[in-house]
Order: C-alpha cells, then structure tokens, then sequence
C-alpha cells in the first residue's frame, strides 16, 4: 500500500520543530479546511523561500540576496560587530532594536560532544572581516560577543576571543544578570551569582 | 518595501494552530536548514494533497478519491454508522480500531451562538443514508453518536437523535465515565457524576 498523500503530509509536519503526531493532524486538517487561504499560500511561500533564501556571503544572515539587508545598508555601524550563533539570535537582537551595527553569524558553537571544530563554523571568515581591508570600509573597532550562556556557547565566545587577542579590535560580551520583569526566588543560582557579582551602583 | 520570502513564509506558518509568531520563526529556520529533506518536501506534500484531497461524497471523510477507503471496504460493517463531528475525530476513532463500521462525518455541530444550524451540517445526507435503499446495500441497523460531551455536541446529539426517532434504526451514544489512566483526584464534578450513575456491577 502506498502512503496517502494526507499520511506524508503529517509525516513531514510531525517534523518541524515543536510538533508532534497529534499536533500535525491538526495543523494538515485545519490546512485542508483553509486550502485556498492557507495550504496552497503555504505551498507557494515554501518553495519562493526555498528557492530564493541563501545565506549572506559576508556574515551568514539569511536573505534573498547575496549580501544581506543588514551589510548593504550604509546606515549601520560598521564599527561594531555582533557575533552570534544563529540566524535566530540575529533576529531576536534586532527585534530588540538595541543594536545597530553589523553581525556575524558563526553557524553554531563549538562543541567537544557533537564533535564541532572551529573549522565547522565561520570563524575564518569573521577573521577575514576584522583584516584592514579597502580604504573605504570602515574598520571594525568593537566585537560583541553574543553568545548563549551555556558551557558551549562560553567556550566559543573563549576561544573567539582568544583569537582576537592579537588583533587591535575591543572585544566585549552581552551582560549577565537577572532578566527585566525576572522575580528572584525563580533564579538559578548562576544566574543570582553573576548579578551580584556585577552589582553596581543604584 | 515589500514583504521579504522570509517575512512572507513565517506570516504564513503562525496562522498554523498551535504555532505562534515565535514558533513560527523557529520552523521557518529549522526548514530553512534542511531546505533538500523538508522544505522542498513539504511544499511539493502540501501541493499535491491541496489538489487530491477531497471529502468523499456519502460520508465526508478525506481522501483522494470521490468515496473514501472506508466507505469503499467491503470488508467493514454497514449496518453500525459512526456520526462524528469532524474528519479529527473519526481518525480518532480509527486508531483506536475499537469500531469496524461506517462513519458520518457532520462537519460541526449546532451552535446559537455562531449561528450553525442543521442546513449547515451534513444532517440531510445522513438522512438520506438512511432510507431503505437498493436491495444490495446494507440497512443501516445502529446510528452510534460520537460527539463531544459539550453543550454544543450534545445539543448536536440530541437533535439529530430526535431526527431519527420515526426510523427504526437504535441510536446510541458513548459512554461517560473516568478516562482510562484518569485518577479521580483531577476529574471534573460532571465526568465524577456521570461515572457513578452510570455504574455497573464489579
């Protein structure tokens, strides 16, 4: 017997992230009842961003042009460069709208368990765009390390920062401490630990 | 500006139920990444099924033929017809394999509230069903009422109960009880008050 076309569709939901089986039913049947608002724009939409997403050839955002929204606008500081891990973290920090420089995106984090060298994520070319380059650019004076708050992600951020020791650029790392609207008896002890430590003055 | 693939697809994806805008975001990454084994997949999957999924005409369940697999098995009992809500519920009762019969798929249930009155149900296709038809076919014997035990699905039973009171089909319904694995601790007055007159000899 050959797989219905309803059974592979709910065997290719059931994959994505935060769906299971029963979740994947709903979604296809609630898709089927909204077929011309819903399934066939998704359809269409899949296969438009499959075919026109690439990632940015200088710092690996995604986007539907080679050099992505961010490095092409001549708005923002080339100055300061934010490393992160993923596409998603880059999109979180510019919802916040706190940061108007550039990224880099490295592709992930070290990681001794996973078997993640440096070679494995985009650590020469972030090398590459601290190099001085053309008169015209504008060299990069400040590395943010953006990096999660996990063994791995402060491994990666250790050894980015190790390899920037040479260079003349300022590296810095995001702030730990209690998060806005964070009561205290939910904290970790991590967490109340670094916030006290890095107390200052009210 | 217009709106990007990207914005586009993760639009698309957070009108899913039980996906959010953040989920949303999450799932267009994770197909993003694995844009040869699921994207491309899914988009060709949701075409296919938009263009061969259909509700088969006696009963109302999907699938890609006019009448469905169920209704087209020799094989299953066509005396006993199932009466469902929706197309969720009679797959429900599928995996099951507690029942061997028909089903009856009414699309909804009578609502005041959202003004869904009987017209808008598949109600007069079960009556048709009904009626003594040709000599080959199987007299439908039992008409088992699968609907929710809430106010509009039992309002659902009940009427189409009382439509069926001139025929000389017996209408059931399910059970009320305990969830099989439900403690009693957590159950609701009602279920608590249904179990209990509806007891049975140990």
């Amino acid at each position: 017997m050959t797989v219905s076309e309803i059974e592979r569709l709910i065997q290719l939901l059931a994959r994505l992230p935060g769906l299971g089986p029963r979740s994947a039913r709903r979604v296809a049947l609630q898709m089927i009842k909204k077929r011309e608002t819903l399934m066939l724009p998704l359809a269409t939409a899949l296969q438009q961003a499959a075919e026109a997403i690439r990632a940015c050839a200088i710092c690996g955002n995604l986007d539907t042009a080679d050099t992505c929204a961010i490095c092409r606008d001549p708005e923002r500081d080339g100055t300061a460069l934010c490393v992160v891990e993923e596409v998603g973290d880059l999109w979180a920090i510019e919802r916040s709208g706190a940061f108007k420089g550039r990224y880099h995106v490295l592709g992930g984090t070290l990681s001794a368990l996973d078997g993640r060298g440096p070679e494995q994520l985009n650590i020469a070319a972030l090398m590459d765009r601290l190099r001085p380059g053309d008169a015209g650019a504008q060299p990069v004076r400040e590395v943010i390390l953006a990096l999660s708050a996990t063994v791995d992600g402060q491994t990666t951020a250790h050894y980015v920062a190790d390899r920037l020791a040479g260079t003349d650029v300022s590296v810095t790392r995001l702030a730990h401490g209690i998060p806005v609207g964070g009561e205290l008896d939910y904290l970790d002890d991590g967490t109340l630990n670094a916030a006290l430590k890095a107390r200052r003055p009210a």
